[in-house]
């Protein structure tokens, strides 16, 4: 086992790496930019470095900064978290250069996962459904109309090095396959420097279904039970719930299959999520792969019992995985919710400022993730989330009402935050059900959230 | 199912009771006293209704001011907690006089379990083994020297009426018989009003073993995995695991069995606690029964993944078990720590004041039971436990590990509280082996707790 990891992160996801780092007694260092010096996670970190400004390229982005502080403190691997510097190949590849053990896939599989059409190629040569449309990359435009007619529209065209719902154009009308596609490429090519393109059939509507799955060095592979993340609000998880209702047992072993089949088809080491698309018949489609641990890993642990950071970590070390696939059962149902500083009545629009008191919830099945604290400033130049609700119990039902419980006893001053937006969701009876696709926060409170807005906006004028 | 249920009590436990009501979807009815109107539990109930004047008795122990507060909004049932009316067969038996439901046995069993003697003697007709002693009450000193010699030195003379530790005498040699009895009678007069005693043989080394079991009106009974209470300092509880790390299955099953046979004996209904000592060859001897739920049901809880206080609820309302005995299983360890707002350095001396800020531990594992929030005030009326945290692991050695990790994150300002005493004991080589006993913390920290104090008196006599 390490001796000394660094957290290449900040905020909760650092705070639950450190509290794993500590269950393992290995030492953790901690690194923060200015704006974070007295964070949470910073003061529970047994050593902490200050790796720059405020601003996420000075610091958390600050891939020199960061292997230096590693190099410094004498730390023998670093742990990225989500975001930032989780999904870079470059990052990674530094790591193994200056001898330290990146948590996560060796730099090649990063890259190859990270470019969207090499990864849906990949998988359609290991035999995963990938979503109808062209085979790996295309380019010209008489190609794409090519496919666009086979598959038939409504298509996708994607940025293969998209992220952040950039580089992205949905086309409706084979006349607007030319312009679509030269704006999505300028787009691709100012924000990724790559304007190469894929195209999708839209599969809608559709249910994003993931699959949390673990390797370790002996070509050991677990799948777990799946997490329903279809509750999104432009493109953004919401609300996140494992296992999903619909699924039956049969499915959800099949997709397991799936997920351990491509992992150990690309030799895959460490945690990942394979996302899916899952069509009204159940068919799935592998839509793409994330390479890092995941905001809502925490609903995968609840209901199987494993602890995903510490076996990350464990792995990393060169240990072999501490249960079989066949030892992965589901305990009962947990839904999370992630609270963030933002105002549902002004379209989202994230808050900064002082958290002057906080009250959490708490009691049987509760569990929070939090990087805040009282007294804490929340910083406008990072993620607005500032705590997630984990709510896990035998049934479903229970499990949904403790997290609406939980939700109303969440306390936060003085910052405007979604907490009542989620309660009023947890209500709707397609979240009861579970029935809810990738499709319905947007169609049922689209219209809500503008014509709040334009409220809230002509009083502002009034005032 | 009840539509509305009166909670006579306050702090966390009436917070655990609001939380189980509203997921049953039941109204909840919050009592408080002065002392208590801005209290969490308080706000997060439906109703609330004061009951009176700081004090215990004008108020939390004010039985015509709960009753008339259960009639007065339309309550149907009153669950009583742990502490004050709790155990009183008196007021159960009001309850009954006004058609209220009391959550907990029927008056009569309160009756016999809360006077000792009487107990002791029902769970020796029904087979239980009890500690060798007096059968039933003794009176006179002839024959009380006659059982001391049968069982020999040193005995326990204790009030049948007792508890709290009044009208008690610990007797090593057998000329102090006779003042021992004479005190004892005195105190239990004057405490009680009933001067009955019984006698007992001091079982010493020993572990305090309990048994949790459910009974509905069906006579259908369940008991849970144990749970191993012996960490005590002066006779109150300071950590509780479940379940006992000394343990075989085949001694579980077997403890459970008796906790079953003694229950179906009495005809018990509802929730209730075997006390038991376990002597150095694993003999059990049922000790006393507590006819309530205690402070450390959740640790059952988090074992055994049933939720003890809305199955509490479900049985008073008439409804069956909702699980089988062999449905109940050991799912891990689970290990809560009670922390008071106390001083170990001036005699564990209680604290009162404001709650200026407090920041609680959290994530994986981690269950928060508390009855306050930041600028709440202890009262000096009250229990001075502020919190439980209870540390959940598939391992026992990761839940103290986790359990100490939460110790130290928790921070409360500015009450002295007992977190670095508790922290501190998780790490001595006999918790983390399990095999402590009874007398281990008084043994262990009984010299160091007098030094710091006289010191501390010094120190403070020369300011």
């Amino acid at each position: 086992m390490f001796e000394k990891v660094l957290i290449a992160n900040r905020g909760e996801i650092a705070l639950r790496i450190i509290r794993a780092l500590k269950e393992l007694e290995v030492s953790s260092v901690a690194v923060y930019s200015t704006a974070d010096r007295k964070a949470r996670y910073v003061q529970e970190a047994d050593e902490a470095i200050c790796i720059g400004g405020p601003q996420p390229a000075s610091s958390y982005l600050n891939m020199e900064n960061i292997i230096s502080a590693a190099v410094l403190t004498g730390a023998q691997a670093i742990h990225p978290g989500y975001g930032f510097l989780s999904e870079s190949a470059e990052f990674a590849q530094l790591c193994v250069e200056c001898n330290l053990k990146f948590i996560g896939p060796d730099p090649k599989t990063i890259s190859l996962m990270g470019d969207k059409a090499n990864a849906r190629q990949t998988m359609q040569q290991n035999k995963i459904p990938v979503i109808p449309g062209s085979n790996g990359f295309v380019e010209d435009l008489t190609e794409i109309q090519t496919i666009a007619q086979e598959v038939g529209l409504p298509v996708m065209l994607k940025a293969a090095a998209g992220g952040g719902g950039k580089g992205i154009r949905k086309v409706t009308e084979f006349d607007q396959l030319a312009p679509a596609l030269a704006a999505a490429q300028k787009e691709a090519q100012i924000s990724f420097g790559d304007q190469r393109m894929y195209l999708e059939k839209v599969v809608s509507p559709a249910k994003h279904i993931e699959v949390q799955v673990i390797a370790d060095q002996f070509h050991q592979v677990v799948a777990f039970p799946e997490r329903d993340c279809s509750l999104q609000r432009k493109q953004q998880k919401v609300l996140e719930e494992s296992p999903c209702a619909l699924l039956t047992p049969a499915e959800r072993q099949q997709l397991q299959k799936l997920a351990v089949q491509a992992m150990k088809a690309i030799n895959y080491e460490n945690a990942g999520t394979l996302e899916f698309l899952m069509d009204q018949q159940h068919n799935f489609y592998f839509m793409e792969m994330n390479t890092r641990i995941q905001v809502e890993h925490p609903i995968t642990e609840e209901v199987s019992g494993v602890d995903l950071i510490k076996e990350q970590i464990r792995v990393a070390a060169g240990e072999k995985l501490a249960f079989k696939q066949s030892e992965i059962t589901v305990h009962g149902a947990a839904i999370e919710a992630r609270i963030n500083a933002e105002d549902p009545a002004h379209g989202f629009r994230p808050q900064a400022g002082l958290v002057r008191k906080m009250n959490l919830p708490g009691g049987l099945g509760i569990r929070i993730e939090s990087g805040i604290v009282a007294g804490d400033q929340v910083s406008p130049f990072y993620d607005s989330m500032i705590i997630k609700i984990i709510a896990h119990a035998d049934q479903r039902p229970v499990a949904i009402r403790r997290l609406e419980n939980a939700l109303q006893e969440f306390e936060v001053d003085d910052l405007v935050t979604n907490q009542r937006f989620l309660a009023e969701l947890l209500e709707q009876p397609e979240v009861q059900k579970g029935t809810y696709l990738t499709t319905y926060i947007d169609q049922k409170f689209g219209a809500q959230f503008e014509r709040e807005q334009e409220a809230k906006e002509e009083q502002t004028h009034e005032d």
